[in-house]
């Protein structure tokens, strides 16, 4: 197999790209000068190098953004230390970072658990959340958000992780509250399902 | 004008119905046999006749449901007449009557309010919540629920509705309460919005 | 039933619409003035008797737009009588002649054979066909062009036209033709499909 | 900025990729073991020596594929050496040859000219077009065929290389054919734009 399909196999793992893209993928390569592939190879090698995963909460952050094993979320005296959110991806965490409105930290779980898994422990950082949860519970924590989607594998897995931590939670009587459901931007009355509606009557203000 | 175009003419009136669909209704007609047409003409003839506006909360219904000119959820004594649910369409309510989740009253604005709309009392039915929100207000009347979707016309539409009311309100110690806002069924964290965001966080229960 | 119901039974076999869009259109016409609605009963009263088929082409046309029962496209001798269009609809025939590329007549079918049917006579206007090729046939007819959608109902009803047509077409001599497969506006080579490459190439000019 | 900064911006300069969906590359990789990666970087570093520009007609090919400076279908003596399709890229090219309907030869443009562009030589391989259509027209060569899109900007770049090699087909008597226009496969009637019925009625077969 030549160098044309080896990398349209290989850029067709990535997320959310089938084999058209994929090959177009490789043909503009091929269209760029050598110093962009350069480039490219240069970040790919680094990255695993540049790149850590924080100690604390999971997430991937760069070495020089931070001294210690801990991103700079985590090691931000600045914010409140007594209440955790808890995501499933680096992505998910960033969207609410862009937000502003949250202070607290975060644990990035690395995945979601599907309904019905039978190893969900192998699906996100069980270990990971228990101990860092252990950790921060012994220093006051107060509060875990569970931030999952609104669907059923986000429930799915709020509801296996509210399971793993109940322990803890229970011992330090730590709250485990969940985001709030109701009517998001953009949704119309007349096309929004039972649960978003029952959601939003219930959490009126 | 021929009947085929006037017809088109009118059907592109209908909500969402542009001159090519509307077209295609009239030869759709045209196809049919008679009896059809005259099917749907009698229960144009019929439906102001037989479909009248509730004076209370002035949803359409049928004569036929209710022998007063209360519709059959304002005459329903086993509903909470102290909650008033503002909606802005039969649709909203139908929508909100599916999930029978509320047991209490509504009322139908027939309409919203656009953004720095100049006569916004044109828009909706000013008059008669006015008129049924103070009858209610005598009768124990406790909470007012704004439901209004979750865009910027209806926003405008429920701060405007808000201040109309809101002589009464006080006068009669009424709370005023909005739908709750957060996260939609299916929505996922990773694409939701700041403002939905910001909401879910606050409603976190 | 009351009479939103059942006019919104009688909007959903209008073509494209559902329960929802149906239901949408019967509180539209609630709120709408009765002169709009007199004015829709007038139309759909007068449309059967406005409109009548033409007995050659069997497309709708008004009454005052001609005087015989032929349409104006019939009974216009500017127009080329020797060529024949075969058409499904009176909406295809009007997106023919907007084009105004074809200056020859039309046959409108009625509708499409789809694959597999077993009575495909009871699906387009079969006698018509026959009676109005066979008549046409005698006074110099030399060509019918077969103008189908380019799907597999489309082709399935030109091969049945095709099968019907065989016995006069033969004894007379006339030609029949398919309209032109290729690009179509817009289309990215990319992205065609093997019939359609093959067909441009084919019919490369 | 960062390794995961550094990426996404590279990321971002394929085709069809946005910010978010760069990051999420990124963010995929770094959830990936290290032999993918390292697989990735290995395939990146051989593919523009293990991948060369065919001589002739200037599609990719692997060396391992062909021991000249020929691709395989440029050397494949069973092919028609007397056609050749002149595309825009090797993605169109092989969409071409995965109808087997064309046995001549290609020559990939590797770009088309947008409309008004003031320096159209630089947007596709001139030097390298006129040069394989002068060494071809001495050899045999009678047909060129023009292979665009059926867009502005393919129909711009058609008449753009039709005027560079005028000069050429003239001299050699070598004849400029277009794919045919008409109506491309799924495409129905009712929805079709004037040019193509025209093209349709004018290739109708």
């Amino acid at each position: 197999m030549n160098s044309i399909n080896k990398l349209t196999e290989l850029f067709q793992r990535f997320p959310g790209i089938g084999p058209r893209q994929s090959k177009r993928f490789v043909y503009f390569l091929l269209s760029q000068n050598q110093s962009y592939i350069q480039e490219l190879i240069r970040e790919l090698e680094v990255l695993k190098q540049d790149i850590v995963m924080c100690d604390s909460c999971f997430r991937f952050f760069s070495r020089n953004t931070s001294k210690s094993n801990l991103c700079s979320i985590c090691s931000n005296g600045n914010r409140d230390h007594n209440k955790l959110m808890i995501v499933s991806s680096d992505a998910d965490l960033e969207n609410v970072e862009r937000t502003s409105v949250y202070d607290g930290l975060y644990l990035v779980l690395g995945g979601t658990v599907p309904v019905l898994d039978k190893e969900p422990g192998k699906k996100i950082r069980v270990k990971g959340l228990t101990d860092t949860v252990s950790a921060r519970a012994q220093n006051g924590l107060s509060e875990i958000i569970l931030a999952m989607s609104a669907n059923t594998e986000g429930e799915n897995t709020g509801e296996y992780v509210e399971a793993v931590l109940k322990p803890i939670s229970e011992k330090f009587s730590i709250k485990i509250s969940h985001l709030g459901r109701g009517l998001s931007t953009g949704l119309e009355l007349e096309y929004s399902d039972s649960d978003t509606i029952a959601s939003a009557l219930k959490n009126r203000t």
